[in-house]
């Protein structure tokens, strides 16, 4: 396959119309009669297959020149969402990625062996935490840090809501925990890293991933949906930096959560983290705080490890209201490359208990 | 007013606990009744008012700590989208920013009065267009522009889907259309800019900003949904590049078009293009290829120009398969501070005079 492959659910009394507004809306944007006759047949999207409509709804592929993408993540994007976003009933179900587009990018520095090398975890589940609550001084994460990391955690976030808010300012907080955790691993031997947010203003993220490894972060945590996926692939790819990434879904959801209309699950949480290099990809699992089905869990943990070219299958890290009494289900749902995420339930009762029963149960999957 | 107060549309059979769920969600995401009282009272958010359910729906405003989003936009934006993008049923009808919040953002450098002075237009509607098909070369692009400006118009931009293609490299076609427009308003003594597309990757974006006005670009087209709102907010309130802002819809479609869940379009095409510092907002207008409605369009029109503290009332720039027989009916609905955003029509017969036809239909309109 040498085109962009990208495969929609159209709900319309007029797929065929749809179709055709579709393939000339995402590469010429112009009416297709006046384009010279090579721009139409080489530029503008071909449709490759229609179905029958069933219910109303009718797949549909169309297939983009890979030029059309310039090779670039921005303008993928664009070819993939950009103006059709605007246009209801129109899903995006799927997306083959040509040799020729993938090549370009890097994708996952680390990946899932890449991490279980860097946690001495040959195969185990990975634990995951996030510092919480908003309102806490930077002093008090880091001791929450030391608890869990002296635990024996294998990541330890910043909530994806930490910035700069005057209880806790993001330089003071990143040295004071990255200082936690280096101690408590001193202790105890261990390999915790810790995974400052970079949800910052644009013109200092780039910065403020080499002063956050400078002052002995292990990892770092991008909000793609805010920052841009760009600024994603930027900071995995950039060998100054070189630490695994954590892609957070925020702002995210409204890609997805409507059934007519958006980025399917998996293309979405799967493929696109993927080629934006994110090692861990965080996702609501079904049955917490939020609205996704297990199949559309499914749907994500495939992307996230089918393959993709050279690109590396990558840890997934179902969060959301998950508790310490679910992690057997999501191991046995996700398997064992799984970045489980405990966020709030670990404080109900004794932080550093709590967390020992966690990494306890965690090695217990291996 | 000092609190950022948030109005939400809920579609639920539980409106008060959907209500609870946001107001933790989008804070502290945490179990409240884990934090220490003070943050349950001064940093989760806060229930001000909540309607009646009629039919399924209830309004409910929630008022946050402007704190909670460290005066910095990515924040922000978390504050109002974040992790509530993930729960069906929940709409951002309204948001009331308080000046603590707004005094911190600079918003549209020129605005509507700042380009009435740059083009040397007092009271009309100024006349726009986009550069297509993708396909063209950059020599081609480059005479289109130099027919268009001499015809007067005022603002030129890329497509928004050009970016690296193969057929017109980003540095080149910037070079020669730039070259073209000065070469028309040498001739003419017109006032017409280039705006070149900025959808590149994030780490060339800045320098690429400055490169184009070096080579005489007069504007900047950015698509924060594509590169982050924030990236659009850091190059308009940079002073060394210090050039108008055209704000693009791609991909923003998915926050607003389904009425269950998402964000309000005046909250998005205008009060955040605003913060982001747009001077120039683009938006599918009503009755083209796209599927807005009047009042959607209507309540962008009143977001964009309404009073926002010190930021500056912003050009709407409605477009999408408009024609130039739409233009009275454009500026009769939306008053004259619309730069009427005219593409592929311009290409059916000679350019040139299509051209010109609209540039003199906006001096009638004066």
């Amino acid at each position: 396959m040498t085109q962009l492959v990208i495969s929609y659910q159209l709900l319309s009394s007029d797929p065929q119309g749809l179709a055709d507004a579709i393939r000339v809306e995402q590469s010429i944007e112009f009416p297709n009669e006046l384009a010279e006759d090579w721009i139409q047949k080489d530029v503008v999207g071909q449709i490759v297959n229609m179905g029958a409509t069933v219910n109303g709804i009718t797949h549909v592929e169309i297939a983009y020149n890979p030029d059309n993408t310039g090779y670039e993540l921005p303008q993928l994007l664009n070819v993939l969402w950009g103006n059709v976003s605007i246009l209801p009933g129109v899903r995006i179900t799927a997306v083959d990625f040509p040799e020729s587009i993938l090549s370009k990018f890097r994708g996952p520095r680390f990946g899932v062996e890449g991490l279980r090398k860097m946690f001495d975890a040959p195969t185990r589940p990975l634990a995951s935490t996030a510092l919480k609550p908003m309102g806490s001084s930077s002093k008090q994460y880091a001791q929450m840090a030391y608890e869990i990391a002296r635990a024996g955690f294998d990541t330890i976030k910043d909530d994806h809501s930490l910035s700069n808010q005057p209880w806790s300012l993001w330089r003071e907080r990143v040295e004071l925990i990255s200082e936690a955790v280096r101690k408590a691993n001193a202790e105890t031997g261990g390999k915790c890293v810790y995974a400052p947010s970079l949800n910052l203003p644009s013109d200092q993220i780039a910065l403020a991933a080499l002063e956050a490894k400078a002052l002995g972060a292990g990892a770092l945590l991008i909000l793609p949906g805010i920052s841009g996926f760009d600024v994603m692939r930027s900071l995995a790819e950039d060998d100054q930096i070189g630490l695994p990434i954590m892609g957070h879904p925020a702002l995210l959801g409204s890609f997805v959560t409507s059934r007519e209309q958006g980025i399917s699950h998996g293309v979405l949480f799967g493929q696109l983290m993927r080629i934006a290099g994110a090692d861990i990809g965080i996702f609501p699992n079904f049955g917490g705080r939020f609205s996704f089905s297990k199949s559309e869990c499914t749907e994500i943990a495939e992307a996230a490890r089918s393959e993709l070219s050279h690109l590396k299958p990558i840890w997934l890290s179902p969060a959301g209201g998950m508790t310490l009494d679910r992690i057997s289900e999501m191991v046995d749902f996700y398997g064992r490359d799984t970045a489980s995420l405990i966020g709030g339930a670990l404080h109900r009762g004794d932080l550093y208990e709590n967390s020992l029963a966690m990494v306890q149960k965690m090695k217990s999957l291996a």
